[in-house]
């Protein structure tokens, strides 16, 4: 008998998940004290006036990391979940205040391999896109 | 007369810069805490023993905040660096303890866009390529 997964099964084609985050100073730094990035794009109000952004903005990096979020909390709870890949576009920049959501969506499966490919999109509070891209991970069982 | 740039000159193919750093519990925890990947793969040391990895390991997207550094920080110093889009292929874990170094080499450059694509390798300290991939930055003056 063909195995007929649920519908929040992380192995199916069309299951979404997400993770929200309210892009503060606070996590800015905190982003910037872990990387080891402290450009003043990101840290300095006054540098920030004198771009094409007229303020500061948060790293590109820090949105990949609530998509790492995403990944690894919500997709698939009881699996270790292993980052194989990721593909990046950064389309806009996110200011401090802006609340970013990385939703992954599964697209295709390898069932054998437990390999699981996922559009992945960060999107602000206004409903732009500001990060497009694509993840592949391993979705091991605990031993 | 053509422009010769200088050999550190960051519109210069085969401009190359590192960014080193050795990544401790804290770090994680650090990212973790900035990201919200909480995953206990990166966390628990016990939960790291129940994987394929028999110990806990550093998050992906942490190892791609070093090449974040590598750019944003030793790239172009007196421009702003704005992120482009990243490739990120993860080839091997990173434990707690090990010294990544992102190195980012200049290998295309659209001097009138300001363009610039850079191979991405974050190496450990035994040298095996970790993280493997592409960026392109946006070089722009400070006005």
């Amino acid at each position: 008998m063909r195995y007929k997964p649920p519908v929040s099964d992380p192995f199916t084609v069309g299951h979404k998940v997400s993770f929200s985050r309210t892009v503060t100073d606070e996590v800015v730094r905190t982003f910037a004290e872990a990387s080891g990035d402290d450009q003043p794009l990101h840290l300095d109000d006054s540098f920030g006036t004198r771009t094409r952004f007229k303020r500061r903005i948060a790293h590109g990096m820090l949105s990949a990391g609530f998509i790492s979020a995403a990944l690894g909390t919500r997709l698939a709870p009881g699996y270790v979940v292993v980052y194989l890949s990721q593909q990046l576009r950064f389309r806009l920049p996110v200011g401090i205040g802006d609340t970013i959501t990385a939703t992954a969506e599964v697209k295709d499966v390898d069932i054998e391999k437990r390999i699981v490919t996922l559009d992945t999109t960060c999107t602000n509070q206004d409903g732009d896109v500001v990060v497009l891209g694509e993840a592949r991970v391993l979705l091991d069982p605990l031993e």
